[in-house]
């Protein structure tokens, strides 16, 4: 792949080059390998990388460096950790990266009021750490050890996101340099406010298209005083959505409820050398009081006993849920173990919940029909799951096939009333589908983009066609 | 002050008049009582009465309405029940006022899904109305029984937000008229997406400013199996707000959690003939399963003795409950009642949870050290509260005192990391306070307008001063 990606056009002067030295000194990079390694996220899109990558340490920097750009009308690429899924971080028209790992601070956390506000390159793990000893935790989970600027930028979300919802509920506010390479502060620390257009929300999932986020003030969570998971195999995805719609109903609080298919859990078996039934398997996790969680669990498994869910294998001291997670966790990698050599492909919709059933097994149809392999995992408390195709990235044929499978899963889940993403965002691998699924309200994003981007030099090309 | 309300230019041609009337026939008036009724809402602000009320019975209709508008250059106001606390009806520039009233159908429920989409004219009682015998509830509760499309367009929350949000949470998509009289959806019916620019929150809390809502999808809840209610009095306001801050921090899912200050207590003894101690006084609601109920209240109640709590009164049976938050709900009559003939001015303002105490004393203070009289009562587990005044609107000088404190408490909550409204919204009311607040971020909602409403005619000289 690495000859195409060489194509990028030459958007920056010697010029902008110089004027951005001066200001970083050896953190402005054209290494060939810093350059390719910045064009790439972790998607099957192919890459193009920067003309050059510009290591910020500070919303002044990155000011300055956008500031820069704008005089010399080169575009702008933010970088957190490239762990996106649709090709966000790809500089379609060249242009600087500006690489925000560096920007690792936390900057403060308030504990009385249950919020953080951290530098946009922190990740949520290194936040998780950083509030160890505190009793507080931040509960957005992408699979990847995202930053929390990247996270904000594409609306990420996860498997807790059913209980605590996504990034849009849990970004308070945040610091944004715009377009001229102007700093304005969003929202703020109030748990909500009233107070004009609300920009926070704007540039959460503008994908880097409208500003640079460079921090982000969070909404913390108390550990609970008890956790416990389970896992239980059900006869068929039916058998499991259903579940999941009637424990959602039914008001019991559950903290992540994640579907893998038949496929998904053979694939897991190899992986790790487990012994879960070969069905589709409900993981499940409660947090609350300890009386809670045990009513709770009593709840749900009443639920799944009406499915014909088999035995529920428990776990509540840490390690026990840690190993029991562990093969939701593996799943990508467990779906890649299949096919030595393979790449995955990550897909993603969301539905209403009492559609997911109906767009699970027709898309399950599609795969079975095909050649190609391509387990099922889903947040589905969300209505929400994915599709790995594992495939190899040269073989035009299984390509092709996979894009097709995709278009049709998507075009499926927008005729349910759903979104052609639930979380991995657009890109610049979804736009026709943006379009397919907002209309006319595509119009309004792009006057949006024009008023605060009027060159069309944030991050061009994602999110929305100009 | 109808001599006042009079003086609004006239905006609105003849021809406009007749183009109108030829499409609404009747729902189209120009009488001065419906002139005047439209022009204000519930708040202290002068009327402004528009020249014209259309009386909308579609979305189709309110697109001819504004397109109409559009050629001739005219203001559109959009008018749910007229609720608000800011003026934002106000016709400052004269113009057309929308009434959605008659848009009151509900459009759809889907039990499985939790959610519901109704016409902007429906009000949130009415949609409880209709769900009673579903087991569902639309938890959102202004005051006042507002229309939903009212309550989209200010960002609306009350006291229930604390466990479920407030509109901005609980919007999954709506209809929108835009400026040009094209009709748009946004968002949709999945839990989450992260596909494109987040315009349902952009038009939730632009308050008429970005364009007419005419529909709305609402997330719904199941009505928990047992709720239960109660009082406690403490010594201080400190001692109630320091019982909230923990009770927030140890993570009980508290349904409502409200605070009355002495002088609120009062008057609602004196309004209802009750006997509760004349003392900061908070109000609790617990939302879950039969056991969880107690937990909650068990562990409420433990930390409240901490903090001096005096007994506390239960009620667990609907009649018991409804009549010990009669006293909650009366409050803005009561407040009223201490002072027969005066007005309530309502104005809130919303903190960090730490700085609560801190902000609501030192307003006590300042009310202590004027003439005014001004209960207090807050949606303290939000960190947000109200101030009332009981005041002569004839009276200048205590008009301006008025103005005076409320100018204080909110730059005193700004300087807390809050703000300047938790749940009124600017309307022409705090347009000042929108810019203390916000700073350069109020230029992007400036260039934001601009964009979608380039000749300012969409309500015109609210949210944001061009």
């Amino acid at each position: 792949m690495t000859p195409q990606s060489q194509t990028a056009s030459r958007a920056v002067s010697s010029a902008l080059l110089s004027e951005l030295r001066d200001l970083l000194g050896d953190r402005l990079s054209t290494a060939p390998a810093v350059l390719e390694q910045h064009g790439r996220d972790e998607s099957y899109h192919r890459p193009y990388p920067p003309d050059a990558v510009a290591f910020a340490r500070s919303t002044e920097e990155v000011s300055a460096i956008v500031k820069a750009c704008a005089a010399h009308r080169a575009p702008v690429i933010p970088f957190g950790t490239g762990t996106s899924l649709e090709g966000h971080v790809a500089a379609l028209q060249g242009g600087v990266c500006i690489d925000l790992g560096q920007m690792n601070r936390i900057v403060a956390v308030n504990e009385g009021d249950l919020d953080a506000t951290v530098e946009a390159g922190v990740t949520r793990k290194q936040l998780n750490e950083h509030l160890r000893h505190s009793g507080l935790f931040f509960p957005i989970d992408p699979g990847a050890d995202a930053s929390l600027g990247g996270m904000a930028a594409t609306r990420a979300s996860g498997t807790n996101a059913v209980r605590y919802g996504t990034m849009r509920e849990n970004v308070l506010g945040l610091t944004v340099v715009l377009a001229d390479g102007r700093v304005i502060r969003t929202g703020g620390r109030a748990r909500k406010s009233a107070a004009g257009y609300d920009l926070t929300r704007l540039f959460v999932g503008s994908e880097g298209t409208l500003g640079v986020i460079t921090e982000v003030t969070l909404r913390l969570y108390g550990i609970p005083e008890a956790i416990s998971a389970a896992v239980a195999a059900f006869p068929t995805v039916e058998d499991a959505v259903n579940t999941v719609i009637l424990t959602i109903q039914s008001g019991v609080p559950v903290a992540r409820i994640e579907l893998l298919d038949e496929v998904q859990m053979d694939a897991v078996n190899r992986y790790a050398k487990l012994d879960y039934p070969v069905q589709p398997t409900l993981f499940f996790e409660f947090h609350g009081t300890t009386r809670g969680v045990v009513e709770q669990a009593e709840r749900v498994q009443a639920i799944a006993a009406e499915f014909g869910a088999g035995d529920f294998r428990w776990a509540t001291r840490p390690e026990d849920r840690n190993r029991l997670w562990q093969a939701r966790h593996d799943a990508y990698y467990a779906a890649r173990a299949l096919r030595p050599g393979a790449k995955g492909w990550a897909t993603d919709v969301c539905v209403p919940i009492s559609r997911l059933a109906e767009c699970i097994s027709e898309t399950k149809d599609d795969i079975r029909k095909s050649k190609l392999l391509a387990p099922i995992v889903g947040h589905v408390g969300d209505g929400n799951f994915h599709l790995s195709f594992v495939v190899d990235p040269d073989d035009p044929e299984e390509m092709a096939e996979a894009r097709r499978l995709n278009e049709r899963m998507v075009m499926r889940a927008l005729a349910l009333g759903g979104t052609c993403t639930g979380e991995h965002g657009i890109g610049y691998g979804k736009l026709d589908f943006l379009s397919a699924e907002h209309g006319e309200a595509v119009d309004v994003m792009r006057l949006l983009k024009t008023a605060l981007d009027p060159d069309n030099r944030m991050n061009p090309g994602k999110v929305i066609r100009l």
